[in-house]
């Protein structure tokens, strides 16, 4: 399969990237240092993406970023944040993305454990995740031409334990190689409109 | 106590109203028809809403719009307006809100059935419901001074049944009354980061 990867040099990018670049052709995308450059916040920066990539079987988004801070310091400033990357980013990935995927092609988003099992400074990230798992199921049933669409929600990634710690008392990290693998279930297998969590 | 709705004009708003208005001192607030004015779309216009009712014990929200389209003829504009409204809308009620609503106050917000059971031209809807419930859950473990946030999520309400009947497809509709006792147990209540689904 001809496959885009968002966020393809990023922690989570990278692990989904290994785990499929052996039996697929991966095409990376990023802000800088991928095969296209994207600004997923960009809806004319989408575009221009598919406009350079052309049809692909499946799109995956490694992709996203929200602020984290207290909910009262947090301002509808911060909050956008979430919104403008992770939130309406994946979206405008899927909305722009449609005519660019083959029959019988699959979109992977990006959630994450925050939505279900909430931390102080989270709530900004966990209203994207909620928003993208909801999302994902709805437009499962509504994809044209045999078309997929999932969402792989990883818990905390060991490879990013060192930075994040802090933030996740008495969570278990998951390694990035079995979020990865969800991806690789989401795109290879037939399923629609689910909620890989890998916790 | 003293209570101010957003949206208290509308099918839902005025069922909670009802079923509030002999125990509690109510505030309407809705663009034109209440006691107040208010577009929540605007964080301006929150912020001068809130100005201009001091200090409250619950913050109930029954407005919100987003578009019903089918994926396909979607764009990101279509989806913006329920970003802007059901989405960003109430989220900005909260977090301008925090510091009007009393000690042990609450906020209570709306999601919907559609993040739960889709319907063809829901997507849009659900992704707004489904980054409310998450932001909720999250929101609430960090809320200041004993507040509580919850959200009641309704299936399609028997009063929008003749309008909406077409959409919903063997949905069995329920009364707005009782939408609106979940409202109830949520502001008289004791929970928190509940998504109270009347379904
Ligand atoms: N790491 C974790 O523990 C963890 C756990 C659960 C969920 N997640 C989620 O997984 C996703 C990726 O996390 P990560 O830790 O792998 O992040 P990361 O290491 O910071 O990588 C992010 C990737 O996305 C790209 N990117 C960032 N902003 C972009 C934009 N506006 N447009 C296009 N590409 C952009 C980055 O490249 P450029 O900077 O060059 O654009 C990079 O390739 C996020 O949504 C995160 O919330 C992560
Ligand atoms: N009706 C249903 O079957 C049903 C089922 C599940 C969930 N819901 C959800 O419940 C909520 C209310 O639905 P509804 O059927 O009661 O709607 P509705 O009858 O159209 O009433 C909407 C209310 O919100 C106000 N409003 C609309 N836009 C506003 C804005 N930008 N700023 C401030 N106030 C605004 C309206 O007054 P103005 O126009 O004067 O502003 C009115 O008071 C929506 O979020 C809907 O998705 C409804």
């Amino acid at each position: 399969m001809r496959i885009l990867v968002v966020g393809a040099t990023g922690t989570l990018g990278k692990a989904v990237v290994d785990r499929l670049k052996d039996k697929h052709e991966i095409i990376k995308a990023a802000r800088s240092g991928g095969d296209v450059t994207v600004d997923m916040t960009s809806t004319e920066s989408i575009a221009a993406m598919y406009e350079a990539v052309g049809k692909v079987d499946a799109v995956v988004v490694t992709a996203g970023s929200a602020k984290f801070l207290p909910l009262t310091a947090m301002t509808p400033d911060d909050n956008q944040v979430a919104i403008d990357g992770k939130l309406k980013g994946q979206i405008n990935i899927v909305l722009l993305g449609l005519d660019y995927v083959n029959d019988g092609g699959s979109f992977t988003l990006v959630s994450g454990i925050l939505m279900d099992d909430p931390i102080p400074q989270g709530a900004s990230a966990a209203m994207a995740n909620g928003a993208i798992r909801a999302f994902v199921k709805s437009a499962a049933i509504e994809m044209p031409r045999g078309i997929r669409i999932n969402t792989v929600s990883p818990n905390v990634l060991e490879e990013s334990w060192n930075d994040y710690a802090d933030y996740f008392a008495g969570f278990v990290p998951v390694p990035a190689s079995k979020a990865a693998a969800a991806y690789q279930k989401s795109i290879e297998g037939k399923q629609t409109g689910q909620c890989y969590e890998v916790y």
